[in-house]
């Protein structure tokens, strides 16, 4: 009678947005290190140059083995030392396990399966300690907004219909630096914060570029992702310095009453995919449709929200193919948005905890389209 | 006679720092989008959402196509509609493409072959442009030691040996606070940005913590990346306030010496394992001998440099493990540093282009220790 051969899991991955590595290790690092975790053990493996930092960072339970120690020179020697050792046959994977390193595992004689969908589905359902890590992040990310009102508000309107601030013309750049450097001030990063005004804001992932003017709308979307713990904020608000014109006031209150009434939808048993056709239905009753011309999409053309964790944009995606039904614990955005190349675009972005007793709003900013 | 199948190379990736994803198409995106090449024909496959964005910004002869169009509705299915309309047999992906995403291709009948090391060796050899575009981030980089200095000149020294700026004690979070500051003013994005003092700094990825004080040594890393470019700089300098330990000083000496001495080296032909060997002797004789005991590693225990373009860690590695020669056009950095528990660390780190005609240092910002 031979021993049947084990089954473990294993990840190997680098840089500290290596959200499932971080999950269920607790440790982030620049370069690559590898987990395993095989029965009732669980460890990862590091370099000389991360083993005080490592001891330092895992979660209980996590133990810390040193590259050299194993008599390893390469991340794949270390899980064929460590398959050989434990009786391991089968590694699971994450899906975006770099297929190089699987192929040389299996050519170590070690069997490699992909994790279709997701290795850590717990991921989706936030314990206490990450929703206030979270929400901690959220306020940090409500600073940066208050910065970019605080600065539209402060700026003058010339002849030309620009606005000036602090001697100059107000440009995206700069409005974006003023955010950015607020989330900085306060322990997190941003990449990529939109600060689209007027026509530009029609593409949903334009960040905005030159001069911004008074009376079109501009696109204020905001995710940064704290230094200390890596978990991110999620906020967009849509504004116009002096006044809106009515197309787009039409269009906000469109998106708005999109966003408010499917917020309560937001709850354990829902189905994503319905609560996304909801707001598609509400912003096309408003005159606000979706379709496609000569000009490319129009209208309410991305999902309605998407799960925020170690991860921006990770599971659960409330988006028209999603009809797997929430069970409560999820922390997800809800940001309807209508885009129009002719005039730009509104998006107005909440994050919702679907708690077991109803939805609850994270996001405590208020909603100030016009700022004086 | 059949026609024979042809192969074709394919990149699905996602984020801006989908670093050979950007060198071939020109385009950044955080969301996926699929690259190809096929004999003669090269595009990219992206989502309505990103479709305005791509045509902008892709490098010529590169395609734009819409996935819809392509009748997918993710990116496997598009990498096999255009495996069967092209005739293509098989897929050469990159070392890092996700192993899930091969095992569908796979499924559906098309070979998928994983390329050992590097997908794009000549990311290696910097074309002018990109030569440009690392100087521009660099020069950004030094703008952020400047500021670095800056803070710790007007610090003055308590009773109690601890700095303080700005009416408060400074701290490695505040110094980084106005290192990274600086760098988004000017168009850049630092993450974990190094600023650690006193023992902290013999840990050489610690990021820092806490008041810093005079006479002990600060090793500020700083590595940004250019929002517009996606170029990043690297440069690291140790100083200490008002004075420097001996034991420092002579470190700091030895690491000067090694990097200074190295850097002729860096010329075409040469093996980058011999220059690495080289600053290990040099600081093995000016008594700075590396080695391991009970508290972990101590000494030289990191490669000499890196090459750096599109990301901060890329090829070549000037490592002792690398015996492949230089070639000319590679920009690598040229980071001696040693590590003690006792006292901390120092390194020293400038940037090098390995011109046909020698060594080119591309730093220019001064090596000075001691800040009254």
């Amino acid at each position: 009678m031979i021993k049947p051969l084990k089954t473990a899991d294993l990840i190997i991955a680098a840089g500290t947005d290596a959200a499932d590595l971080r999950y269920v290790s607790g440790f982030a690092a620049p370069d690559s290190f590898l987990w395993f975790r095989c029965g009732g053990e669980c460890a990862i493996v590091v370099s000389q140059l991360e083993y005080s930092r490592a001891l330092a960072s895992v979660k209980p339970g996590v133990n810390v083995l040193l590259l050299e120690n194993l008599g390893a020179r390469s991340w794949v020697d270390a899980a064929l030392t460590i398959a050989r050792s434990r009786g391991i046959g089968t590694f699971r994977v994450p899906a975006d396990f770099p297929l190089a390193l699987a192929e040389r595992l299996r050519g170590g004689c070690v069997g490699v399966v992909a994790q279709m969908g997701t290795f850590c589905p717990e991921r989706q359902f936030k314990s206490q300690t990450e929703k206030d890590a979270i929400i901690r992040a959220l306020r940090v990310t409500e600073q940066g907004m208050r910065r970019a009102v605080e600065v539209i508000g402060a700026a003058s309107v010339g002849n030309d219909g620009v606005l000036r601030y602090d001697g100059e013309i107000l440009t995206s750049e700069r409005l974006r630096f003023e955010i950015d450097s607020r989330l900085l001030r306060l322990g997190a990063v941003a990449v990529d914060t939109i600060a689209a005004a007027g026509v530009q804001s029609a593409a949903p992932h334009q960040v905005g570029s030159g001069p911004i003017r008074a009376g079109v709308p501009i696109v204020i979307d905001i995710f940064p992702r704290m230094n200390d713990s890596g978990y991110w904020g999620d906020l967009t608000r849509t504004v116009a310095k002096q006044e809106m014109a009515p197309v787009v006031a039409a269009a906000y209150d469109a998106v708005k009453r999109a966003r408010d009434l499917t917020e309560p939808m937001m709850v354990p048993g829902a189905i994503p995919a319905d609560i996304h056709c909801r707001a598609q239905q509400i912003l096309t009753e408003a005159g606000f449709p979706t379709g496609r011309d000569q000009n490319g999409a129009y209208g309410f053309f991305h999902s309605l929200g998407h799960g925020v964790g170690l991860e921006i944009h990770e599971d659960p995606r409330i988006s028209p193919g999603n009809r797997q039904p929430l069970r409560g614990g999820e922390v997800i955005t809800d940001e309807p948005g209508v885009y129009y190349p002719a005039w730009g675009g509104v998006r107005l972005e909440n994050m919702i905890y679907v708690g077991q007793n109803g939805a609850e709003r994270l996001t405590v900013i208020e909603d100030d389209p016009v700022i004086p």
